[in-house]
């Protein structure tokens, strides 16, 4: 139909091809701090939810399992900080896509934003000494940034 | 005008709108969290800001509000879930609706992630014994994930 | 190109110009809520990672400021509470701006929500006495509630 044709176009434009691969990516690098706080909460038997210290006995014995622990606060804390950053990027970068960006420019945020959320999740998780969390955390911060601009720059209307 | 027609064609679009539709309904689901956490604030008289108190009156009285209750931070476990589940499919499901999927397995996928993330919440919030939360938790994963690949499949650019 | 045409027109919108604009400023708004936790955690010297603090030293030193503090938690509130409110806005207002509705229709929403999400920051951080934060919190979740009624009227396909 017409209607599809329309829509086959919008995923054959080079730049939004780009996008949908890009927040496909770093969305699915998100979805992984699911699965990294799950092994860490089944390793270190650290859990937030009584009926999942069931299988480890009743009473007492499960309950002391309920309880925090260093390793899996810091993989929550990383999956947190992905929503914060991600979403913006999700959001702006769509609208981005949208407002007929050179195709290399394009990339180039793009890129730039997912290696830096990438290098972000090594550099809290190993965890590397500062500044390399607060410099990959910036990189994909000013990124957004940048993109908005060229948004508010495209579409402004208040 | 042309646009606007364009824009008509979009939502005309059967899988467009299933995908209108599916998102809708996980997102609402979602805001409803909000009014849970809210009753168990109130009923359970956890708060946690002092300005939240202040109708229980002033000082040491109203303070000992000021406190983490399991029903609370139980529902609010649920809401942070949501959030990192629902976020993924919000963008891969719009870019999936984008890649001319055939409408009967749009809807499949579709329609699993929004029963699996209402079901996920019943098992969360009665709470059901495990693994009820964690299958469903899975159902829905898988199924961002399927749609994912096949964004990949059709978009990538890298 | 065609499809270029296509992607040009959407953004030529004037529905679409202002979900462009009003969503890109609520997250732009939602981004400095990382700027403020950052301030907040080096003039409180309260910090969430050990490797954090290794710039004030080694040892007992450095683990003092591995801490807590009433302002951080305050503003990472407001972030994530953030987050619970916009990432609704942004999948249900695209929906919506893909439903043709009056611009003045959809500006009034869009306003509001904007400004409902911007005061209540503000009522978050100051703090203001209650119902302040409570209302804007309302005002911005009544007007995701109107816009996702006129999306399912729309585009229902379940």
């Amino acid at each position: 139909s017409g209607a599809m044709a329309k829509l086959t176009q919008l995923i054959d434009n080079e730049v939004f091809q780009a996008y949908a691969t890009y927040a496909t990516v770093v969305l699915l690098k998100m979805m992984i701090m699911s699965l990294v706080t799950a092994y860490f909460r089944v390793t270190r038997k650290a859990f937030a939810n009584p009926e999942d210290t069931a299988s480890f006995g009743k009473g007492e014995t499960a309950k002391k399992y309920l309880r925090t622990d260093p390793d899996v606060e810091r993989v929550r804390r990383n999956h947190l900080n992905d929503l914060e950053n991600i979403v913006p990027f999700l959001g702006i970068g769509l609208l981005y896509a949208l407002s007929s960006p050179e195709l290399s420019t394009a990339l180039l945020h793009f890129r730039i934003f997912a290696a830096a959320r990438i290098f972000h999740t090594f550099a809290y998780l190993i965890p590397l000494p500062q500044p390399s969390r607060g410099l990959s955390w910036a990189a994909g911060y000013l990124v957004t940034i940048l993109m908005a601009y060229r948004v508010l720059k495209t579409a402004l209307h208040l």
